[in-house]
């Protein structure tokens, strides 16, 4: 049992569902030739698709259901009325400990609030939050920024957790040997921001045992450059940041773009550079991938009794394989013994579970 | 009277001061001819440096101090003992009506809070905001964003008047007719959100008149893809979003480098494109500027009774010179006039000044 790895799918959430889902379990096969599915969607379009990857067949149950939640789908909505949409039934599976870590590609207020309903927050957490890890300028090195868009108004103490969360995910699956954490502010001296991130800090501060270092104040800047581990913020500036670094990325790759195309000299000068860049391909294509969202895709809906991994919407098969390769991950290390571990350690203890998280997601 | 420009210069503000400033000074001539400048600093720095610019000897005039603001100075040690200091000196300038603008690469902090005390806060006006404008993926059009850190919390009211503020910025400088205004949220749904961004909604909806048109609730990714001229947030989220943005940037260039530093077939791949490049340099040279920080040098502090432009601390001649060039504009088109016209249009009347900003800045 210590080595299964069975991930539950929702079939139906995102946009380009089922084809990516069952395309991304296909692809998540030869990094974990010893995972198996439940899908959870219309068994009259998954079926022909898992016909397509042979090996699929023996590891892949498909579950039927018509029902969806959609993008447009409000959380509390969702939550009353989505009781056999695919993804409840996939978030079940997991409850009922039939699947290790549930993968979608749907709407995430709906995912969180279905999850935290289903799967109830860990002991000692008082709120789960959404993580990610981004690319920085030092090569293999990746950041975990949290929350992203959980919680939109946080209290010191929820800081703090966030940073636990994210520790033991950088220690524990980016093999950081002692994550430096650090709490997102506009300075870096200690009179800097507003008062929920000054006791944040404190609480930092004068934690033993945190499953990494605190390094202080970290500013927007910091986010890229690789000079600390974890990121943790609230859910409303973590939110903003993420889609702001993800549209300067876009931004920049458009004026690129532009200039290629901006005269008649360019074009030749491009042709001329042909040569070149078939040459340095491999580099070029090193460089894609390092700059692919996809190879960032799969954000951990952490601080849940079960695991739960949210894909980008937009995302391809490969972009689902790595989400499901996130979920592989988690389970493989045990992310929750280790969280929980990280909190018996910290002292933080049985934290109140009743605080209800706020509903409003991204 | 009407076509005079005194630009008051920080002569010992940033990194680089005064060369920088000198320079730059210099510089901002071929556009603005008619100005001319106090620079405020030590003088037998100053003027070997002016000597070198012999347009400059009879348009600049020196006023000596040896006293200086340090990036490390609090706001408030700044304003109680840096009476002296150049930077003081040189908002004083703008308070007494000798000139009409003040420019300085020093601390932001200690900036703001002599520049709010020495110049006091416009009528109708709760809290002055810092803001600049960055660039979108439509050419010829810089997104204003605003505030930046001058108020790491904001109420509903302010993030009006940010609006009023950056919709006459974008309407009077940058020459949009209709300017249109969005408030940063975490989703473009009225019920996403913290209360005051959505209370802010409220009052952006029932406004009359303002100096653009509300369009709702803007994500991150929009402020680079150009779907909206002024963007409204507080001064914490606009402070870690600027850095983002700007360390994402950052990031990208040093991955783009690392990749034609990977191997030898990358750098002879990279040899072999050099006739391209040069026969396209020309659009390279127009895209290289066009994402260049020194071409968005200069963020206002805005909503003051006299105009201040706060300079990167670690710009050049030309990154200085644009900030310049920022403040002739807010002089020539009788900025804070624009924005008195505008806030007794909107009716917000002579709002009670006696809120005090924050005094914690980046």
């Amino acid at each position: 049992m210590q080595n299964d790895l069975v991930i539950s799918l929702d079939g139906m959430g995102g946009d380009h569902a089922p084809q990516i889902v069952v395309e991304g379990a296909h692809l998540s096969r030869q990094k974990y030739p010893q995972a198996s599915f439940i899908i959870f969607g219309d068994e009259n379009k998954i079926r022909p698709l898992i016909k397509k990857y042979p090996d699929l067949e023996s590891v892949m149950e498909v579950r039927h259901t018509a029902d969806r939640i959609t993008s447009e789908d409000k959380p509390s909505i969702a939550l009353r009325n989505g009781r056999n949409s695919s993804m409840r039934l996939a978030i079940d599976a997991v409850g009922r400990g039939e699947a290790q870590c549930v993968v979608s590609a749907g709407n995430t207020g709906a995912l969180m609030a279905m999850a935290k309903f289903v799967l109830k927050v860990l002991p000692g957490i008082t709120r789960p939050a959404i993580a990610t890890y981004l690319p920085t300028k030092v090569a293999g090195h990746g950041t975990v920024m949290l929350d992203l868009g959980a919680n939109v108004a946080c209290d010191p103490k929820n800081l703090l957790e966030f940073g636990v969360l994210g520790g033991v995910f950088s220690r524990d699956i980016l093999k950081i040997a002692v994550p430096r954490i650090g709490l997102l502010n506009i300075g870096s001296e200690s009179v800097k921001g507003h008062e929920t991130v000054r006791e944040a800090a404190e609480l930092f501060t004068a934690a033993s045992h945190l499953p990494g270092k605190y390094i202080g104040f970290v500013e927007g800047n910091d986010i890229g450059a690789g000079t600390v581990d974890v990121i943790v913020t609230d859910g409303f500036t973590g939110n903003v940041v993420l889609k702001a670094i993800e549209g300067t990325a876009k931004l920049l790759a458009s004026l690129v773009k532009q200039a290629f195309q901006s005269s008649l000299l360019m074009k030749i000068g491009f042709v001329l550079c042909l040569p070149g860049i078939l040459v340095a391909l491999p580099a070029f294509i090193a460089l894609k991938k390092r700059v692919d969202p996809r190879s960032y895709n799969g954000a951990g809906l952490m601080g849940l009794k079960g695991l739960c991994i949210k894909s980008h919407g937009g995302t391809d098969g490969i972009g689902f394989a790595n989400a499901i390769g996130v979920a592989a991950e988690m389970v493989l290390i045990h992310f929750n013994e280790k969280v929980a571990q990280a909190i018996e350690s910290i002292g933080m203890g049985a934290a109140p579970a009743a605080v209800e998280p706020e509903e409003i997601m991204p």
